[in-house]
């Protein structure tokens, strides 16, 4: 087999097959992965979740992850984040014309070990090569199913006055990560993206607090975009302690260097959560106990005040609008 | 909002929910998609049926459809051949940084009259958008799901000596038809798509013969492709009759000027069926009454001659393995 991948990798014949054996079916080899049309799956009656994402981070390889491990920790954390256990998820690639096969095998390693992490089982995929230029590297988008906890009803519609709003670890890792892997400002510093499945973390907080009003993960746009959605779904007013916001200090040092607000900026591995007061501690510390949302903390309250706007509170008691989120992202980070 | 799609129309924030609400949620809204991270749907227990498919197809717009069109039947195809009735699709575009918005409605448009034709309901969307060059126009990844029928079990391991084999009309339009759509030849025909929603009709002949035991859909690769792969996948051989596979006069007209096999050329509305003897009347008849599949015909027989290979028998009595398909398609289709 060529060491790049070629148009007739996805041409549906000989070389696809050679291409599945070799990177695809050796990472994500499962009974319910067959060679059909579709995987066929046993569900018990109930709800589930069902989430599409598609992923084209450039550079694909940076610190902390690549395209692939996002690719499943977006779509497991979309599932997770409706109050359901990821089972199965599918996956899509457009490869360009020419990209190294031992790339797309790192990439298809990550994607292993984040399933196997995030306990999801990959069932179908498909592989498309588009013609050089026409694509840039390996977009993968995937889809994922989950079972949805019985009780479990999160939207961020249901946010109400009274709630507390906690965030799950700094924020602002992934988008400052990615801005520095493309070097385009010549700072040098160490900021690791954030990226990491948190499904294991949410049933710990739904089996402490089952009564969570909202769980999103904050990814484009940030814990600023999550919030406004929240404000704007619910119709009430979400109430920000500035000085609680968790910022690394490395990430608030770029942050100060460009003029960059953190709370815009993409996170691969953090949750903004919505929890009746009453179980507010009980949610905390099962999130402190659990992989990748060790730091997590209050970050503000819902009120029935600045109802659809995101307020700030400063240390000196300032009360300021957080700026609606529009236009385009700095930096953009997909 | 601007007439061509712009980075913050991709960028998660405000331009983004413009996008959704002016194109997406236009044509896709139904009760099942909401604007949390993932849908939440009821199942019967029971097994399910997922596939997923990427679709990269150039140009975008065709004779008989559009990338839109096209991205719904070939998940909906894929679900149902499992012996499933689809039920629901999720689809995540990524868009090219100056994509005219009309274009992209009109992409949307041939998605909700295709999915309301094949009974699916949108229920989870992401939108991407690429900087210019980083990708050419749009890509559309759909995943389907489906209920898999009582009883029903189809698979192209389950081909046996003896079974029909079975073609729901003439092949290669579609490859054809994007080839013509290039421009490259300079050659003039009338060639349209075959691409089609197939689902309601593989109900049907699920209906009358329930013992069939394979259902592909010729998608890449064409019919040629999908019968070595059952070939291989059952180690059984097929024997196919040359002068029954149907091939529309123009398309073997084009063919013919450009030395192309129709049976190497893809199709998106084209069943290969493996059914039991005794049944395959009652299946060819179902398919012959349903909507896309009018012109279903007898094409060939399993064997356990000639074991994993496909043998064309022609005219005057002789018997040639047809080529396994390999190397890079001509033409290319996605």
């Amino acid at each position: 087999m060529d060491e790049f991948v070629t148009l007739a990798h996805g041409a549906g014949g000989k070389q696809t097959s050679e291409l599945i054996d070799r990177v695809f079916k050796r990472h994500f080899d499962n009974p319910d992965l067959t060679a059909d049309d579709a995987a066929v799956l046993d569900v018990p009656a109930g709800r589930i979740a069902v989430s599409t994402d598609g992923f084209i981070v450039s550079p694909a390889f940076f610190p902390g992850g690549n395209v692939g491990k996002l690719s499943i920790c977006g779509t497991v954390n979309d599932v997770a984040c409706m109050g359901a256990t990821p089972l199965y998820l599918t996956c899509s690639f457009v490869i360009e014309e020419g990209y190294p096969l031992e790339r797309l095998d790192q990439i298809a390693a990550a994607m292993e070990r984040t399933a196997a992490e995030a306990g999801v089982r990959i069932v179908a995929g498909d592989t498309k090569v588009a013609g050089k230029g026409q694509v840039d590297g390996v977009f993968i988008t995937t889809t994922g199913i989950g079972l949805v906890r019985e009780g479990a009803e999160t939207s961020g519609a249901d946010a109400r006055p009274g709630d507390v709003v906690i965030v799950t670890g700094d924020v602002g890792r992934h988008g400052c990560a990615i801005m520095l892997a493309r070097d385009d400002f010549g700072i040098d510093a160490d900021v690791t993206s954030d990226c990491a499945p948190l499904a294991q973390a949410i049933g710990a907080a739904l089996d402490a607090a089952p009564h969570i009003h909202t769980i999103r993960d904050a990814t484009r746009g940030g814990v600023g975009t999550v919030l406004y959605e929240i404000a704007h779904q619910s119709g009430a007013g979400v109430w920000l302690d500035a000085t609680s916001v968790p910022v690394a200090p490395e990430v608030a040092g770029v942050c100060g260097m460009l003029g960059l607000e953190p709370l815009y900026l993409a996170c691969e591995g953090r949750l903004v959560v919505i929890v009746p007061a009453e179980e507010a501690d009980a949610a905390l510390d099962a999130f402190r106990r659990s992989p990748h949302t060790e730091g997590a903390t209050v970050i503000g309250r819902i009120s029935d005040e600045a109802a659809g706007r995101v307020v700030m509170t400063t240390e000196i008691g300032t009360q300021t609008i957080l700026p609606e989120p529009g236009n385009e992202l700095l930096p953009r980070i997909c």
